[in-house]
């Protein structure tokens, strides 16, 4: 039996990070697809699980049921906590997460599925709209992490220091959007350089969208 | 010398939390006033403190600059645990931290001011379709809530056992969002028992927007 039950989709970014924290903690995990094109991820089960209706969900071997991307990092971390998604030093973990939420709040939420949907639905945004939509949020976010990553000392091979925290994990997943959504990165080379050092990484690799059991062929 | 400085702005939703996490520890903080419609959070020797350009920011006596309120929310905690913000065992603090991403991930940055913003420049929002599309994300998530605090054992007095928590800073705080939008929260009985809690602390009412130095008379 696994360690633990992930209810997610190979193309959530949300899913990809729980994917990197099981990797890195060396967890095994049992995976369920939801497809959200066909709003699996709404079906009555799901809604048992998770009433929120967005994966993913994490399953422990007693039936409890975990959710928020953010919320089970900090539990994978605090359960497992080697290697560490977070440093040591108080003033390092805030950094660390604040880092992390500058893409988890304020650009990914923003950029989801559901709500391009919904700009699409209500307001007639055609393709070229939702792709300015995107730009917009992520390009914001992604302006403040470069100037913080080049600007502050912590910075090392990784957001912070030169071991993968939550930042990375972060950074990582949302790499995946910004290259669907056809984001010119040239203006990052240090976030550019943390995802390269990223995807030579197992852990962030084997997570990835193109390598899940779910993955279109 | 006060233990910190706050930047930060009276109806901030983001601000208020900090405030409310502040005053629970009885933490004593110099209030710097923002006033976001005037774009001060825009200012270069803002954006210097913050390069992400927004509220809220706290300063320590040693000139550590944290941002990101739910990074600073998980520092306080740590740096002075007392009375604490998320309980001790595992699961119930991710638990908590699901509550709270739930409006802190899922409602309020879609919501934001600079999301409404934006809707009205580039699609022509007028404050009817504003008002939808923060009713369509806060009703979202609000049922999510309350289905869950319904079924879920550990829910108390509060959201998570019977003092409050990370979680309840985030719906209180969201409440004065809902309000100014006029949300009809009849279909959340239990969110608004939990609400009417929460105004009777001291802590949490000291932090509400209409208490602030900046506050309009």
């Amino acid at each position: 039996m696994s360690d633990y039950t992930l209810h997610n989709y190979f193309r959530s970014t949300t899913s990809l990070r729980v994917r990197a924290a099981l990797n890195m903690k060396g967890l095994d995990y049992d995976y369920v697809s939801y497809a959200l094109l066909n709003n699996d991820h709404k079906s009555e089960a799901y809604l048992k699980l998770n009433p929120q209706g967005l994966v993913p969900a994490l399953v422990t071997k007693d039936e409890a049921v975990l959710t928020q991307s953010m919320a089970i990092l900090e539990y994978l971390d605090e359960e497992h906590p080697k290697p560490p998604l977070l440093p040591e030093d108080m003033l390092g973990r805030a950094r660390v997460r604040a880092l992390a939420y500058i893409i988890a709040v304020d650009i990914h939420p923003i950029n989801n599925l559901r709500i391009l949907k919904y700009l699409e639905t209500e307001f007639g945004a055609d393709a070229d709209a939702k792709k300015s939509w995107f730009h917009e949020w992520a390009h914001h976010g992604m302006e403040a992490l470069e100037s913080r990553l080049v600007d502050e000392p912590k910075t090392g091979v990784f957001c912070h220091g030169d071991t993968p925290t939550m930042a990375d994990i972060c950074l990582y997943a949302q790499m995946f959007n910004n290259q669907r959504f056809g984001m010119d990165m040239s203006a990052y080379p240090t976030i550019m350089g943390i995802f390269r050092e990223c995807e030579c990484l197992p852990a962030f690799a084997d997570a990835a969208p193109l390598n899940q059991p779910d993955t279109p062929s």
